[in-house]
Parts: C-alpha cells; sequence; structure tokens
C-alpha cells in the first residue's frame, strides 16, 4: 500500500488531549443557532464572523470556533500540548516530516497564544499550542445546565484512506490505540487512539480522506443525550439525527450522532472506560460482528459511512481527497456483497451465502433496511 | 366499511384496567430464559407448562402467563373489573352481542377466581374477572431489582383491519380514545384507548387481523430501558431488538421493542402522561407527521407494520384474518408510495412528488432505509 | 377523642383528583423568582397581584397560584370533580354537614369557572370546581423543559390534630386509605389517601391544626430532581433544601422538600405506584420503623415535623389550631423520649432502654443528631 | 508546624493511579457478604482468608483485597506506576527517605508480581507496584450489572494531622493539587490530589493520624448511588448509610458515603471533572462555606468527621496516632464555637455573633443538628 510515514529524529511534541475544532460554517447565525440555541454550547466571546464555544467543564478559552466562510470544511484539529516548549518540539518534528508549517506568537485563533499549525501528512490541518487563556470553569454552574448540557470536547474522528498507515504516523506521535476494527484477513477498517486517559483523543475512519468524520463531545449520563433527541424533536429538527442514540460496541459508550446545519457531524457521547495505563489491553472488534458499532444491532446508516466534512490547507483550500484502496466497512458488512452476525457462531454457517443478516428473526433489524 | 357493532341494552362492564395476557410459547424453557433470565419478570408460580409472572409493582398474582403449546398465539387479553358483580355484567354485555362467551368460577389460570372469557365481536379472545389472588407487591424489595426492572404491565395493542369500527365498539364499552394517527381525508391508522388514568389500556392499530401487535411493561426511568437493550447486547442476543430505544410522539413515552424466542411482540415503556379527567384533550397526529410513532424521527422498521401474533379463540384455535381494506400506514409514509415530513411547511411543497424525505438533510434517516 | 364527623345524606362529590392549590406569598416578585426562575414552573397568565402557574403535563389553566398578601397563608386547596353536576353535589354535601359554603359561578380566580369553596369539617378551605380553562399541555415542549422540570401537581398534605377523626371523614368524601404509619396500640400518625391512581391526593399528617404540610409536585426522573438540589446549590440557596433527597418509605416514591421564600413547603416527588384497584393493598408502618419516611434512614429535621403553613378561612382570616393531643411522632421516635429501629429484631431488645439508635454503628445516623 | 518531609535526590516514582487497597476485616464472611452480596463488586479470586475484589470496568487483578484478621485495618493503600523501573525508583526514593522498606518479587498479595511497601514519612502503608495479573474487563457484561454496579476504584482518602506537610510531601512524589479547604488564616483543612486525570487519587483530611479516612468506588451515573441506597433499605442494612447521598462541592462530584461491617468507611462516587491539563485551575474552599462539602448544604454528621481505620506497619501493627494541632474543620463550622454560611455576604455580618446558620431560614438544615 502507500508509504509509511518516517519517524522524525527529534522527538514527539508531548500532546496532552484534543481541545479544539475550528470549523468553517456557511451561515454564522444558522450555526449559532444550532450549537447555543439547540446545544447550549456556551459563547466565550463571538463577533461577526466568529464564535467561540466551550463545555460546561472547560476551563480553556474554548473547545470550538464557528467561522463563517464560503465552503463547510474544518479549518483546525487542535490539541494542547504540556508546555510551552512543546510548542517547538511540535514545530521541528512537522518541519522534519517535511510538511507545511506556520507558526503564530499570537495565535491562529482568539484566547490562544503561540501556536503552531502544519498540514500533517495524512492531509489534516493539526494545531500545537500550550499558552491559553482561562476562563470560568462552568462546573458548577447548575443555574446554567440544560438538560442535554455537553460537558467536555471528548474526541475527533478523522477518515482516512489507509488506516494502518494512519495508526503507524499517530503511534510515532506519541498516541496508544485502545481500539480497532479489523477482518481475518487483518484488514483495518478504524482505529481509536488516545492521548488522555479515555479512549480516544482522536480515531482514523477508513475512507476516501482526509476529511473530518466528526467531533464529539461529552455529557454526564445518559439520559442528557435522550434530552437532546428529545428538544430536537421539539423544535421540528429531528432530521439533523442522523444516527442513534445507541450504545457503541467500540468505546461501550453511548452515543449519539447529529448534523449541523452545514452537515458537519457532532457526536454526542459520554461513559467510555479509564485506558490510562501504559499496558491498558487493546480490543480488537471483527468488522463482521454487527455489535460493533452499535451494540444493540441496530444498523449503521449509509450516510455515516458515506459522508465527511472537507478539511482545509493552511491557505484555506480544500484539501483533495485519496481513495480508499483497502475494502470498505459499508461493503463488507451490509448489502449484498456483505454479512454481518449477531453470534461469531451464526457467522461461520452464513459466511458461504454472504446472507448474514438475512436468517429470520433478524430481518427486522438489517434485512430490510438495504 | 364493515358494519358497526351494536350497542346491547344493558351496561358494559365497569372495566379498571389491562391486567395479564395469556400468551402460548412453543418452547416453554427458552420462553422463561428471555421472559425471567433477561428481562427479569419475577415468578409467581410455574408448573411443567406454565409459568406464571408479574412486575415488581404487582399486587395481583400475574401479568403474563406463559403457556406451552404447539402454536405461538395469544390465549387471553384479561382485564380486571372494579366488583365481582361487573363479571356477570361482562357475561350479559358480550352474550347480548351474541359472542361466544365461556365463565369459570375458578377462572382459567391459576391465581385468578370467576372469571369471563369472551371471543368478542373483532376476534379477539377478552377475559374479564375481579377475583384474584393477592401476592407480596415486590415495589420496595430493592434486593431484588436487576437495572431494567419492569415495574408494572401497561397496555396491550391490538391489531384490526376496520380502527373507527373498533373504536366505536371499545367506546361503548366504556373506552376513552387519547390518541390517534389519522390522514387529511379521515382514515384512521391507530388509535390510544383507556381506563386507568395512562395513555393507554390498548391501542387498535390498523392491519389484517385479529391479531396481537404487542404487549408492554413498564420500567421507572428511561435508563431502565437502555439497560435492558445493553443486557441483550452482552447475551448476544441483539437481534431480539426490533424497533427501539426512542421516544414516541404518540404518548410521549420512551419505548423499546423485543421480539420473544416466539416472535411476540414485547414493549418496554417508560412515562407517559396522567390522562384521567372527563375531558383530557385528545391528540391526532397527522399520519404523515414523520414524529408521530418516533419523536427523533428515527424508522420504523416494516416487520414493526407487518408482523403481529394469532389470537385464539375459545377452543383454541387460530383466528382467521380478515383484511385491512383502509390505506396501509407503512404504504402511505414510506417506500415510492409513501411520504413523511418533519415539519409540515416541508410537507406541503413536497407532497405533489411523494418523495418525502427524499430532500438533503434527511436521507440519512429515511431516504435510504428503504 | 373529638367528635366524630357526621356522613351526609346526599352524596359526596365525584372527586377526580388534586388540582391545584392557591397560596398567600408576602412578596411576590420573590415568590415568583422562586416558583419560575428557580423551579421553571410554566407561567399561563399574571397580573400585578397574582401569578398562575403550571406543570408540563398540566392541560388546565393552572397547579398553583401565587397570590399578594399580607400573611403567608394557603387560601384553597382545590379538587377536581368529574361533572358540572359534580359541584352542586359538592355544595349540598357540605352545607348538610353545616360548613360555611361559598359558590361562584365564574369562580375565585381566572381560568376557573363555576366553584364552590368551603371551610371544611377539619377547618380547611376546601375547593371543587369542574370548568376550567383548556391551556396548552407542554409535555412535548422539550424545548422548555429544564433539568429539573415540574410535571405534575401530585398531592397535597394537611396537619390535623386527630388523624382517626380526618379520615373517617376523608373517607366518607370519597378518598381511599392506601398507607398510614401507627403503633402498636393503633395511635395513628399520618395517613395518605387518594382519589387517582397513586398513593395520594392528600394526606393528613398529626399535629396541631388545620395547617398546610406540603404541596407536591412530580418530575420524571430522580436526576430531576437532584439538578434542582443542584440549581440550588448553583444560586446559593442551598437554605431552601429542608429535607432530603431521599427515598420514602410510605409511598415508595424519591423525595425532596423545599421551603418557599416565605415558608411554604413543596416536595418535589417522584416513582410511588399505581392504587387504582378497590383491594389495592394498604401498607401500614410502624412509627418506631426509621425507614418509614426514609428508606435510607437519614434523619427527618425537626422543622419538618414542626412547621407548616397556617390556613385561611373563607374570609381570608387565618384560622385558628386545635393542639393534637395524641402523641406526636417526633416525639415517640427521636430524642430522648422516642426510639427507631433500622430492623425490627433491634427494636424489641432496645426498647426497654428507649435508646434505639443508641447502639454502636448507627450513632452517626441517629444519636448524634438531637 | 513539624518538621518537613525532606526532598531526595533521586526522582520520584511516575505513578499512574490509585490501584487497590488491603483492608483487614474481622469477620470474612461478613464483609464478602457487603461488598459481594451488597456492593456486587467482582470476585477475581478467593481462599479461605482472603477475598480478591474488583469493579466493572477493571482490568488488573483486583482494587479491593479483603484479608481476615484479629483487628480491622489498613494493610495497604497500592499505586501503580508506569513500569518495572519505576518499582525500582520507589525503592530508591523511600530508602532515602529512611522509610521502612520491603521488597518482594512475587508481590505481597496474589494477581501482583514484584513490589515494594513502604511506611511512608506520614506512616502510612504505601505499595507501589507495575507487574500485575490482567483479568477479564468486565465492562461489556451487561448480564452482570447490577443496578448500583461499581466500575472503577476512583480514589483514596486518608487522615493526618498537618495537611500542609503531607500535600508538601506529596507533591514531591509527584501529585498535583486539585482543591483544597482552608480558612482566611490560611490553616488548610483538607487537600485533593492526583495522578490520573480526575480530582484525586487520595486525599489528605485533618485529622489525628495516620489513618484512613475512606477509599471511593466510582458508578456511572448518580442514580446507580441511589440504587445502592434503596437496595440497603430493602435489607434493612440502611445504617450502614453513613453520610449523603449528596453533592459534593469539592470536586464536583455525586456522592454516598458507607460503613462497612468493621466500621471502614466506602465512597460511592460519580461524575467529577477532568483534571489532566499542566495548569488545571486549583479550587480553593473556605471552611464556611456551607456547600464545600455537600453543595445542597446538607450537614456532615460528626462521625464523618471523627471516625476513621487504623493503618498498619510492615509487620502488621497498628500504627499509633499523632493528633492533629491544627484547628479542626468539624469545631470551626458547627456547635457552638463554629459557624458555616450559605451566602458569602451572609457570612460577614454572622461571624462576630458565631452564629451562622442560627439565622430563621436554615435552622432545619443547621442549626437543629447540634
Amino acid at each position: 500500500m502507500s508509504q509509511t510515514i518516517p519517524v522524525p529524529s527529534v522527538p514527539a511534541p508531548d500532546i496532552i488531549r484534543c481541545a479544539y475544532m475550528e470549523i468553517v460554517v456557511t451561515d454564522l447565525k444558522k450555526s449559532r443557532d444550532f450549537y447555543v440555541g439547540v446545544l447550549d454550547l456556551q459563547v466565550t466571546e463571538e463577533d461577526e464572523t466568529t464564535v467561540y464555544l466551550r463545555s460546561m467543564e472547560e476551563f480553556i478559552h474554548h473547545n470550538l470556533v464557528l467561522r463563517q466562510g464560503p465552503v463547510a470544511a474544518v479549518s483546525a484539529f487542535s490539541y494542547r500540548v504540556r508546555s510551552p516548549e512543546e510548542v517547538d518540539a511540535a514545530e521541528a518534528y512537522f518541519r522534519e516530516l517535511g510538511c507545511r508549517v506556520e507558526r503564530k506568537k499570537n495565535g491562529f485563533v482568539r484566547g490562544i497564544g503561540d501556536s503552531v499549525r502544519v498540514q500533517d501528512p495524512l492531509g489534516f490541518p493539526y494545531e500545537f499550542f500550550y499558552d491559553v487563556e482561562h476562563v470560568e470553569r462552568l462546573a458548577w454552574r447548575y443555574d446554567l445546565y440544560s438538560p442535554g448540557a455537553l460537558v467536555r470536547l471528548d474526541h475527533f474522528n478523522q477518515v482516512t484512506p489507509d488506516v494502518p498507515k494512519a495508526v503507524d504516523y499517530m503511534e510515532n506521535l506519541g498516541f496508544k490505540v485502545t481500539e480497532d476494527i479489523q477482518d481475518a484477513e487483518g484488514t483495518v477498517y478504524a482505529s481509536w487512539m488516545r492521548r488522555k486517559s479515555t479512549v480516544h483523543d482522536t480515531a482514523m475512519t477508513g475512507g476516501d480522506g482526509p476529511r473530518m468524520h466528526h467531533v464529539a463531545f461529552a455529557t454526564h449520563e445518559k439520559h442528557n443525550i435522550l434530552a437532546i433527541c428529545d428538544k430536537l424533536g421539539a423544535l421540528r429538527l429531528s432530521d439533523t439525527i442522523e444516527r442513534g442514540p445507541g450504545r457503541h460496541g467500540v468505546s461501550n459508550a453511548f452515543y449519539l450522532y447529529l448534523r449541523d446545519p452545514d452537515g458537519h457531524r457532532i457526536e454526542i457521547y459520554t461513559q467510555d472506560y479509564y485506558t490510562g495505563d501504559p499496558d491498558n489491553p487493546r480490543v480488537t472488534w471483527d468488522v463482521h460482528d454487527n455489535q460493533r458499532r452499535d451494540w444493540w444491532g441496530n444498523p449503521v446508516v449509509p450516510s455515516w459511512y458515506t459522508d465527511a466534512s472537507t478539511v482545509l490547507d493552511l491557505d484555506g483550500n480544500p484539501v483533495s481527497l485519496t481513495q480508499r484502496t483497502d475494502d470498505s466497512e459499508m461493503d463488507v458488512t451490509i448489502g449484498a456483497d456483505g454479512f454481518s452476525y449477531t453470534r461469531r457462531e451464526d457467522a461461520t454457517t452464513d459466511v458461504d451465502e454472504h446472507s448474514g443478516a438475512g436468517d429470520g428473526e433478524d430481518e427486522f433489524k438489517l434485512g430490510h433496511q438495504l
């Protein structure tokens, strides 16, 4: 497959966590209505072209930047590093990789100081910073909580054509794989990787890339996620619910996927598990296990596999896509050419016929869908 | 359409509530594993051919009877009446209707005394009783609660071809309509009716009938329903989840539909609203409103519309079906001939094209499904 | 003890449910801030002296009326009856009892039509009405729900010196006892009574009376009640929390008691059980059972026993109190003269010494409190 | 104050997290009934004298060891370090501190390999290990979850007379303070410190020490904690509930304190916040702020301040206590000599009189307690 990304001679920056995403939206008012009016993210500050938003438990300036622009896209996946020196380390690391690198002492966005932005070897606009304005952590401000309050930025999810190549690159950058989806032949369909002690700070999902699959915010409890759905129904915006709510197999978290007014995908997520031990056991899921992406076996809608957001290079131009050449998870699991099983022993019988979900009982779950 | 059911000259029996359902299962051990081992219903008593089950807050002998038999079916929808005399009233009422009526002073099943069973004018095996053995109400026995504990029998749901005819008959029997689904032409697709002060004791769903659509048990909270899904996943029984979990539009309740080992449909249900005032406002939903059956706009799987359980006559023989001649809810809402809208204003534009969900945003919810 | 209240020759009115309470508050703005700003009750309408509030699932005009006045008090416990004729029945019933009775065709408050108000034989201002303005049932308006949304008026609670006398009177009025607290000598300390199918529409609590002990609103789930506490903490109003949150023994409900700016006690309540069967088993609790009022054995604060609101007669004057002569629940359960047990077998050993909670393990729960 | 603990010249071991506690219980069967039968911790293995328990999401051998012994006590606070070499680092570090140090290549308990145990400068039996037997992470085993399932060991809490001295020592050992309780004069009453990215791995609570204040396990959601209370009520063990449930001010977590059959204190805890950034803001609470330990202002029972478990030295003998000479948090906050305020502005008025909670409204919360 494609060439491996080399390992720089200099150490990788010490990344603490995914910190914020900057997205370009085509109608700022509409997007603000969605993120503030519907999802109740807190506005740290805003002006005519930009809104800076944070979750209830955050103490840094923002977790999400909405910027008015001509084409819906993602302009930064931003990570916080452990110290000011680690921004230097990031700059050196990506320069050695031969990437396009930009450094701004005063930051690319408000509230953030000295930062480096790169177009990484996979094509994604990554940012690294330490210096940041502290703002009030609203954790105790229960007078401001809504029924579906978002309390933390949890993770990013990226679409890339060659998952093993991406994982190799991310491991060199200091990430650890916690879970992945593979098949018996060793094809890797997706991989979850962490810096902080949760299941992930970002995941690599196989597909034409680079694209942004989703950005995820955490709630305290599952009922908070259900409350978001209920509110969307009340606002007659239920068609912004793309998938879920449900329980993931991978990560064991409770989830919901929404699509914002530009189609950017937002996950609402709660209750994965602690992964901070160095020997935290990796969980590998069989791509044909029908409970891997939804523990309850509810179908993944095709758009969830096919749609993702454009990412921008450092000049603000859309990055062109490279096609995935490995098998597609959607193709191998649903439809005429795929199969999925609820019980492994059922799979072995069904494999020859590639019928999977076609037997009586679970027709209502899969067979009738496509 | 079909002839109206006459109103007897004698008063209708004073029904308190739906009390239990008796179902025939083809493999008692398997069914017991499902209802007791998975759903944690409490066994009041059992023998080689029958298991008597109740929910945590029940004080009468049972809410569900599983009886071993050759063909999966329903042998009784059983209601409790207000006094022993009301059993006489029930007998007189259905005799005047010309129905087949059986009376047993010692009851048709254990734990229940003087009862009358009828094959009602719609073809359903209805039972009425007052006398019942009291057993321990386990409401305070939190040492016995499981994460998904079922606390009450909530309602039945019946499939019948002519909903207005069925509603008319049920209103005469003393039921009150709380909600229904109609279209602009006045076709009634389903109707919810109560005796106790909840949204329903039973509902009439349009389709070939008489058949049993589902029997529903209540939990205390929404997370209890999610816990049942999680457990089914852990047991690799996620393919028993037919639909949900989700929020109903009709009833405003949180729901989940399961299929037992014989395919009998069980709903798990929580948090509808008080309906006990005589002028409780009826809610009529437009059949094309995509949030009527799932407030979050998640699709109803076709099997949910098409599948239902056979009911038995008083001799234990399957009752033959009468076809629905009115429009089918499934046909008018999904697929090439149907349409659904999330916002009423969107509907008016789309009607001509019968495309409904076919516009951009919500394709992932509906357009790709069928 | 005191004389029994006679049974009128005319039938009692057919009461459906407790419907609203009218309370007099001394600072309307402060009270509005509490009920609307903190508890998020919905304003149906308001003017300079009066605020009409309802819960999320209500369809009648209001469940609570705040009226500006000189002295904090309760001016009406209002019940809805089944039909206009039942208002006549109420008038006749209380006239025969020799009570002061007032009838207003246009109602005593906005939104309510033909009503009768009486000062009942126990001294309480009771109202009965059928005619009421319907307003939007906000049950589906999840855009308006707060984390602690109140969804129904659940019940009243009244303080009266002679509980058996009060129960006898209420049973004649058509109420049914669901639970009570007694001791081995047959002293009745409190009794819960229902019309609708919950544990109560009102309760009679032994003490100097007539006074209003509390009015209770229901939430959907337990976390809603916790959210109210969290919000009160955030607003630095935690000292309005008088007792709880906790689980009741009686009623099995989850509860919280607040005190409004005038000291009126509000209960927030969720998840009692269905009581609608005529032979619903009555639960009698031993007054010395330390789990009767809090299933977790957490202490009842003395103010909860001693404080209650003044009630007004039909001229708006405070009703003078009659002292309780039976034992006081507080006295017999806590402090030097009382005892409580967690396990009945412990009680029998401890009774002689009246030490109850004085043995090692549970000192932290009771022994140190008083 | 007492002498500062010196800083060794060798680096502190790289601690990942609190991993398990070993406690001595006087009746193993009774303790097993409590931790397994009531709290549903999972048994990894057991023999006649020892039971090894873990939480649902744990993958190392155990989080709690119950060992039969003559006197209730704690024999180890055990931390996991990042690598085998860090066990060497721990040994060197504490040897330089002049502590009693023991090293066992095969571990002090089953399932754990090479370990070092020390009696640390504060007198506590601390253990450090890396090598551990992996066992099944039961996170996805929802068939095993109970309504109150414990999913993680969260933290320890230690009683020590001189909190600033202890904090200084812990900071040198690599811990970071996240929150503390102080007064205007700078007296420190308690301090919370973390290695993993939660509010704490351990806390130092001022009092006669060394003693173990509590060990805490996490649940997923708040209702899980309520379910434990409900179950204790059903088992007539409500007198094992010492304090709570409630919301902490410090940590913002929802909590419950239980006492096991030997009086060892167990906290059940959920929903604190992410603290993993190096500049995570420290929160300092005023000792007179009545919401610091319970956000809802519910009183802390005196036993919670006064009781704690004996700790053992490396020979298994109880470590003798050093008295706290700084002010006691209980004394300065409750009773005749203390004061607490709900609103800071109220405090300034009340300080002179030392009456604090003595004014009208909140008497029911504090004034009547002591």
